[in-house]
């Protein structure tokens, strides 16, 4: 299992919403988290990239990136 | 050239931005405009189904249906 953190910018509930629903609908994703507050994502996957991910987010239109450590 | 309407659900600008991010990355699409305050969005294509174009937006994650004309 691997947990990957992304900055991900999302403006209100229904930005937080949408990369919730992507991230249920991914298929490989164990376990993740969405923070409107701190604008970030955290997602544990023992199958998928940290790519991979970074990509369905994404998808939904949202500015992401690989959050610096 | 066809014109299609949907009704999509964006609570800001951050929403609306990521459809109009999916539909600019959509191909065969011609024109179209979204609007947070009607929470409507209109598409034309010359080559895409209603149903393509209702696939792409609801992969940015919003509600989206087909606008009862």
């Amino acid at each position: 299992m691997t947990q990957y953190k992304y900055d991900v910018t999302m403006s209100c509930g229904g930005c937080s919403g949408a990369v919730t629903k992507a991230l249920n609908n991914l298929e490989g994703v164990d376990k993740f988290d969405v923070s409107l507050e701190a604008q970030k994502v955290t997602v544990e996957s023992a199958t998928l990239s940290e790519a991979d991910i970074l990509d369905a987010i994404q998808k939904t239109g949202k500015k992401a990136k690989v959050a610096e450590q």
